[in-house]
């Protein structure tokens, strides 16, 4: 896991609430995690990522959930039901956008399958998405029913691993190999665990410099826009209610600007939040900003976990996605002077 | 088609806006609609119905469009991507809850064969659902990828079939043996067409009488709601914007009410309207009035055209969805009377 | 009160939940309504009706709310604060729509000036309105701070005067003089209580039947438009929150078109529902459905009863809008055919 | 204007948008601002800011016109029928808080004189806030008509003076004084522009660096959160529709991070999009990316315009607001340490 053992991720964003236990999404109590990377190392750079609540297993159907469309240009499957019932019954996968569908449909079967859904007619999948067509080969739909089954099956509480595995195998985001990633903070008294799947577009700014990768210009189709995205999983212990989880999950999708994210039309950027806690009286709303806070910081820190856990990727027609590295976030500050394009007409004073 | 050939829903219902050539939506030009029927008359009652814009062929990647989400306990497929960007991109599938996201997947495959999308990497699949489980044996998942293939090949422009028939199959509604039924009126120049997919719970309400069907006392789980719902397509050829086309997917889940829908928690009740029109400066909002009653009567007529045509239908573990038959809706008036829950307190005057 | 005293609403609208001990919003413990009629019988009917949860008096800041947006053709002062945090501040004033900013400015002085508030430095009035322009000189705005203040103070936990009263002074609705109206109806062990501000197009629809005012033809600008809306105030004891609000709120909105609104471009037609209970875990939805039941009969009947009490009332420029009466109701049904507006096509069968 | 004629904001915040010829919203052809300050240097500082598109006043009665609540803890006057309908009526007028309803009303007196407007009686005033409580005695509602009627009188398509004026006199923003700021960036052929009135929390960071006001530590209650928002008007020259509009305004919200803004519970968030282009067939959403860089650009220079005018202000209760300084920005980067909280746990590696 540690590709870059002298980057201090919380220092260097100026973080104020205290990580988690391990800095993951399954610092939330219940929370598991399980990946299936689906690639053949050429043409094919794919794969699953599902985010596991284990309260779903026993006595709960649903958990209080909500979702924040930050730019609905993606396919997020279950997102109507959430918004209406606040409820969440499956756990989530995310996955390469054309193969959504099926990994929908492999969630059905997985679920169809477990103690207590013997007589279950009605479930509302839920299977974020975004695009890996740039390094892989997605009209093939290379992933499939057992690549599903197989990571809902392998989720543990233990760290997940991040960067270029699962449904981050195939990712780009701002500029870089982008993938998995995932943090945690605490708001208050709970915690808020953030995964991320980071594909969308911008300049990747940390402390007001702008970093690109070395060899970006040699590649002609280098800020090809179509389809990126970013698929955000929040999940608390708070027990908050679905209202509440909306709030949270906007700032998931605001806190994505803090790294450079452009917001660009074809991004589709998507937050799902959850409650693991069981139901209760809903708290203020105004003790929620520690919890906002915690949803903020622990998104940016996701995010760039994503990319610095993900190594430079060779894929479809010979593309490459290169991997953030220590070395790129320790260049001299003196380097950072404003971008070269100046205005039409300066301010005047 | 004509299974009662004495009932003219127009007079019944009191309509003022004349109904298109066929009543149908494909009255709507470029229209088509295809369907299969997957049943094996016993346990499997399913299928899928597409509704296919021929514009969509040709140059033009997409159509303006938007939903109106009237009670989101449903799960279509698309959503959030229609609602961002206003615009369709597929035909719209309608099929059985389970087998959605197979639907959809089976949606992609058909799309990226389609002339023009050989390099086609992202598609927002529009399928919408309603549960046959209590006709059908859902869990199966009857619906394959060639059912679905089949239904968009062979749409054509000729009036649908209705009531039992593709994504009808297993649908009740008011009651009765539901279906797919399809209508059109005109709205000023243009035409609004509705094809409707049945499965919503309440009473069937003709002419402020309620009707029941004969034998719904002898099933005790005849009024069982879960997973009932009504998935509204609304086409036009008018000149709309999606905005407006939202406004009138309103108006097609407001008309649910004028038969009787009680819009009960469990029912995913979803209007998408789509206008076929070439995108030009959209009309002033005041002159939708006329496409709003056209969207209203197209509604309530294609609901009834679905009872009308449904048989009456034998399925798992023997239970049967009686038919509306055209004696059903001529029994006598005189047995209209209020229904004997007398309130706890009577109002004073 | 007892303008009919031979019509019974419950029974004619064949509704199968008890109203409440007096048919009344009232009837949901702590809530009052206060009304100010301003009127010179001749240029002027115009007035305020303030709903006023007493629980807001005592140690509460805030009561939990949500609203419905059916068409936003209207001016709900205090929407989007609802909608983000779910909750109430202030009684919610009805009133004429250009009089509706002074109204809420005026909401802001009283409570202001209540015990609690004296450090107060934000609240979200709210303040709905129709339009009675077609029988009000409404550009005068005639509805002042001391109206608003009285009406806030005169409320009572009385049932409350229907009609051309209040806010309902000018209204005309579904072709007939509309007003003021509320209704309560039992859902499982709770109340939700219903009232009205009736001002929208359509054709007043009877168990099938339509009733359209004796001089109506006389009127050349009978069916003008402009500004047309309805204002639903749905109160309940159930500790539901505000999402679940929501779900109810729509219900109501819903609920129109049983009575034969045509929910035309220019109506606003809006709905706001708020609990009166104490915040605890909220139900699960599955049980909502006798409380959406409630939701819509208990609108039904209010808006009905909206007209039944609403008397004849002629306004600005001679203008008359003609009270429902018993009479009107009780016409023999045998005159009850389809109206005369032949598709240009018939069904073929 | 010049108060900081050394600090040039576009290359400061590295832009990539030339700005328009007086970097101002007034860029937008037809649209002016008009601003009455109303303050007694003590226990007043409030006031109003108009923007006023010039094409209001000519054939047109409305322009398209979309809004986006980025936290709705405030009381846009207007926002439903904009969602609804898509468009604007009047002119944007910003204030303080507990002042907006009777501007709406003043908003609504100036409309009615309008020529064209003679037998007006139905309008959507638009009226967004921020709350100057904390240096202003915002109980006392000081904005008053005649203060309304001035700043929509005076309106000219001039540079609009910033900082402590019209609706920014009483605002504090990311610890400093906020207040009025404005900005424009063009977007392709077309120009965005945009005005703020910032008072909003956070912590104001440059390149990197958090810059906290030297004497805040002084003031106990200087991070009070209570009633702290950031209003932004958006106007174009493209010829974009109403949803279009939508995620321009998003894009403004979003935009507030890159400065420092924690978007918390009490933050009032909006964003108005209008355009002032004849009304034409929409342009392709991909071609917004250059409309939607623009919109970013120009609400951060915007934000930062605001704190930059704004002189140090103290006010009620001897409060003071610091006014940014070019000193402040000009501060050695070598002191832009990470700041000192450092998390529970560190990342391992």
């Amino acid at each position: 896991m540690a590709d870059h053992p002298d980057v201090d991720v919380h220092a260097l964003l100026a973080h104020t609430c205290p990580a988690g236990a391990t800095d993951s999404i399954t610092d939330v109590d219940g929370v598991e995690v399980g990946q299936t990377t689906v690639t053949d190392g050429r043409e094919i750079h794919s794969g699953v990522t599902a985010v596991v609540p284990r309260q779903l297993d026993e006595s709960r159907k649903s958990l209080p959930c909500n979702v924040f469309v930050g730019n609905g240009h993606g396919k997020l499957i279950g997102a109507t039901q959430i918004s209406e019932l606040g409820d969440l019954e499956t756990p989530i996968v995310l996955t390469s956008t054309l193969s959504a569908f099926r990994a929908a449909d492999a969630l059905v079967t997985w679920m169809l399958r477990r103690p207590g859904h013997e007589a279950t007619i009605s479930l509302n999948p839920v299977v974020g998405e975004c695009n890996d067509g740039w390094l892989s080969d997605i009209r093939t739909r290379p992933v499939r029913e057992e690549h599903v089954l197989a990571a809902l099956d392998n989720a543990t509480g233990s760290r997940p691993e991040e960067g270029a595995v699962g449904a981050g195998t195939g990712m780009r985001a701002l500029g870089f190999k982008g993938g998995i990633g995932t943090a945690s903070r605490a708001g208050g008294d709970h915690v808020v665990g953030v995964l991320v799947q980071t594909n969308f577009s911008g300049t990747l700014t940390i402390r007001g410099r702008a970093i690109e990768p070395p060899a970006a210009a040699e590649q002609s189709d280098h800020l090809e826009a179509q389809g990126n995205s970013c698929m955000i999983v929040v999940a608390t212990d708070a027990p908050v209610d679905a209202r509440q989880l909306g709030r949270m999950a906007r700032r998931a999708v605001y806190a994505m600007g803090r790294l450079g994210a452009d917001y660009r039309h074809g991004s589709g950027d998507y937050a799902i939040a959850f409650s693991s806690a069981e139901p209760t009286a809903a708290p203020p709303d105004p003790t929620l900003d520690a919890l906002f806070t915690a949803t903020i910081e622990a998104t940016e820190a996701a995010i760039l976990h994503s990319l610095l856990q993900a190594r430079t990727t060779t894929g479809r027609a010979g593309r490459t996605a290169y991997g953030l590295t220590a070395a790129d976030l320790a260049a001299s500050p003196a380097s950072a002077g404003p971008r070269s394009n100046p205005g039409r007409t300066r301010r005047g004073w």
